[in-house]
């Protein structure tokens, strides 16, 4: 088998370290005999069950091992779940970086922030430049997604060249910059592609995305019809194109345009540093300086879109923002689409701001960043590939992918859905996974990244569903009586004002069963605390029904 | 003000103790001089951050207050957010119920699992007959929902008449029974009603529900499409004209049917009782007797529509139900809609069920069981409302349905949108707010009903997110010396192994800050435990931007 990367057929390997089963951390490498490029370092967010965890990046152990390998990291685009998680890889393999302007401006802002920018190698590859590292190129090509300066990435190698498509939409009317260069992707297709990695987040649904650009009048109808009311719009703060589209509609009515919102402002002024969006003289304002201005001369365009409980938006709809007060004469534009996970705080936000007496508009003021079903087969019918590995997204994604290819006549078997970690072997003559990588999700709490794993994520699990209970006990290290306790203390369990009865039961019980294991002459501390754990643990199960942690804690004295 | 309520304009007040502001926990009291009849008792499900709780229902201080008033409680249908509080609060208020014949099943269902069946005094109600308690008279009409034997209620007092609709729909070709009696809507619009009181669920979406008699046709083609495979449909235990479809389809498909989930089972079972669902003889199979017959000819319905971890389909999708097997020769059929805070439990079962080979079928598999907004026109437009009071729904709901009235041409101070707990007094002369009564959430953890408030709740979110470090330390009652510890101890902070330095280095500056306190002569535990608070705190925070409790216990010997 090892014939193949040397023979005729030479083969490249490919490896999802994820971005699969899931919607974010995309980050998948390409392997050709001792060299390694890496598509994309993404992080995700926690799910509901990760307590207390800020967010969630991929183990790179196999990037790790092999290290010296490694030519660099290819970004396609610059939104966290593909560049979120670079600045503590970095940290571990550090290694060249390529990408587009904008992409490298919000990069180079984490890596500031992680005080590594110095240290790291960083390269702005321009639409249509090739990058030659080693025996293989990557090649940028210009698409069109919900960021500017997004790219779809040619891989050439000796066993072929693979596209990624990264997140992409077609649009032939963008905002900034050009549309998607269909005519590279039908180039490659005439030449000869060996697989296609493409996009699956909306591959269930029908049609074609609209272009981005069908929002500038939806924005000039809202302002006409609200004119004489301050408006807000809450969109993704890394939209720059929507941001654009929002200012030229506040310009031309004269507005003036006041953002608010950290990302908001960050994303704002790096994308007019590279001038990738033009804000006309007089429009921008501070914040501050917005009540210097009557109502219907200004908009304020903010972070918050997604509920966010800390985000500007939602502590405006709560009334807990410093400087902005939600009043009966504000319209506030939801230019977003709620992220599965966030309808119910979206939700709570819109009743928030409804009950302050603001007119909440969220209904067709978005349109998506990615392909739907029709985009999809013109991607694959431009390009023709040998091999379809649909990436990102859920698996139902994946599989909605892989029936669209079918559809298209591509037989079953060269269409391979991955599971992070698999290694997919490709040559012109056979696709087979040959083995497996470590993949999995690392967590980044505070400072600590990775030290909270399952056992401590158990832990906080009970601890937020029951609380707990503290058992403490001194102990007489010659006569091993007890001379103190057990003293029974709980957080979270039961109001303990409220409990005297409940935990004085408990107490007497457990004092109980020490005596009597003393009697019995056990004196190891690991019986003791078993025992203790199974007493109180199914007489509080019996009694409340719930199931605290049980932690006692023994004295020597 | 008061002469009102015995002059010639008398008043009645109306107070809903919950079901606005949100979705589920539906109350209203209406109080006409000294009696009071309540309509509906429901339940509502935990939020994300009410961590451990099981269910949520109303704070009826009001009733308690008032119980020698009370004349019943009158029960709109058996959907949990109308039923599901009831056995808790006839606990402290037993008063007698009123409902139709399916909901007085399912509420028997419930009273019988708190043993209290026997202590409650319940009627059945026909539709059309009329209960008269004191000077206040209810009639039950005829609606359709997503539940059999649904009402709405007339309220006839001196006032004038009220109508409720609970949650309706209009479903000219119901499955079981009748279709909505519009005609005696009609009829009392035509007499006069003094307060519209209408389901808002739906009052933001245009157009007409459809029949869920259309979805008959739906299940057909599908078992059409999928003859070959097994078939198992996941959808609302309590839709039993859903559930009634589905048996239909199977039948008339030669299958047999199990039923899976112990909800779908109890439902079932007491709508073949009470004659709301029919089942053909030799259709009903165990379900295990599952696999003594091929795929083609079996239907599973469960519960699990809604992604719920430990319901059926649920335990399906991860491999851990004893019973059922999902292979690639299941099509699971979603006959539902994600409620809310489900999406992404939803999304994880199904793309659990396609992980294992199952075809997964979750489009245009379900119609509502609320009105949409040419329904809602439709029933102001029979009852001519004088007052409209919008309920059941979020503010944005009520709003939406807020619009509407006005759109069909009532005055805007003639459309009331109230808070839980707020009293509206109505006459045919005016309509005020006159008060507060208290109103609120209980939150029911396991046995305990309202024991969790939130001091426990604010624990269980520390502990959740960031765990829990105790400090323990053994005082010599005499001499004020410390004879042990203080000794650090974590649970859900780091993970303790990996942690020694982390906790070695607190134990150090505890031990540093208790000598330097008792070289000061400060023995005052609270003094010294806050001392304890505040340098762990700000070390802890230093050192992993992490926020744990830090709870000290001392013993004295």
């Amino acid at each position: 088998m090892n014939d193949d990367t040397k023979g005729v057929h030479p083969s490249i390997k490919i490896i999802p370290l994820g971005g699969l089963e899931h919607i974010g951390m995309n980050i998948t490498v390409f392997e050709y005999e001792d060299e390694i490029i890496v598509v994309d370092c993404g992080l995700s967010f926690p799910t509901e069950d990760m307590l207390g965890i800020d967010l969630v990046i991929p183990d790179v152990t196999y990037l790790k091992e092999n290290r010296n390998k490694i030519k660099g990291f290819f970004i396609t685009h610059g939104h966290e779940d593909h560049i979120g998680a670079l600045p503590y890889i970095l940290k571990e393999v550090n290694v060249p970086v390529f990408a587009t302007m904008l992409t490298m401006g919000l990069i180079e802002r984490k890596l500031k922030e992680h005080k590594i920018l110095d240290t790291v190698d960083r390269s702005i590859v321009d639409f249509g430049n090739v990058v030659k590292v080693g025996s293989i190129s990557v090649e940028f090509i210009k698409t069109n997604h919900s960021i500017v300066d997004a790219a779809a990435l040619a891989i050439y190698s000796p066993a072929g060249v693979i596209i990624h498509t990264g997140d992409f939409k077609v649009d032939y009317t963008p905002v900034f910059g050009d549309a998607i260069d269909l005519q590279r992707f039908a180039e490659l297709g005439k030449k000869g592609v060996l697989a296609l990695l493409c996009d699956s987040t909306n591959a269930e649904r029908p049609g074609f995305t609209p272009s981005e650009k069908t929002l500038g009048r939806v924005f000039d109808n809202i302002f006409h019809e609200h004119e004489n009311r301050r408006i807000l719009v809450a969109t993704f703060a890394s939209n720059v194109d929507r941001v654009q589209q929002i200012i030229n509609t506040a310009h031309s009515y004269g507005r003036k345009v006041a953002v608010e919102g950290r990302s908001m402002i960050n994303i704002i002024n790096t994308a007019m540093e590279l001038g990738r969006l033009s804000m006309p003289e007089n429009t921008l304002i501070d914040v501050d300086e917005i009540l210097n201005y009557p109502n219907e001369k200004t908009v304020i365009i903010t972070t918050g879109s997604q509920g966010e409980s800390m985000a500007a938006l939602s502590r405006m709809a709560s009334g807990t923002h410093r400087k902005i007060k939600i009043t009966p004469m504000d319209t506030v534009i939801f230019s977003s689409h709620p992220i599965p996970g966030n309808e119910t705080a979206i939700t709570k936000v819109i009743n928030d701001l409804q009950l302050k007496g603001a007119e909440v508009v969220f209904h067709d003021t978005h349109v998506s960043g990615h392909a739907c079903k029709e985009e999809i087969k013109l991607i694959y019918s431009l390009t023709q590939p040998k091999y379809a590995v649909p990436v990102h997204g859920e698996f139902k994604h994946l599989k909605a992918q892989e029936a669209i290819a079918r559809e298209l006549g591509m037989a079953s078997e060269n269409i391979i859905i991955l599971h992070s970690g698999q290694i997919l072997s490709l040559s012109d003559e056979r696709a087979e996974i040959i083995g497996d990588a470590p993949a999995g999700e690392i967590y980044v709490d505070g400072l600590g990244v990775g030290d909270v794993g399952s056992s401590v994520m158990r832990e906080r699990q009970i601890l937020g569903a029951d609380g707990i209970v503290v058992v403490t006990l001194v102990i007489d290290s010659y006569s091993g009586e007890y001379l103190a306790g057990p003293t029974i203390t709980s957080r979270g369990f039961v109001y303990m004002k409220d409990a005297e009865d409940l935990l004085e039961e408990a107490t007497a019980l457990a004092y109980e069963k020490l005596e009597k294991l003393r009697g019995q002459g056990v004196s190891d501390w690991g019986r003791l605390k078993g025992a203790l754990k199974d007493t109180l643990g199914d007489y509080f199960r019996k009694k409340t029904k719930r199931e605290p942690m049980i932690l006692s804690v023994f004295e020597e004295v």
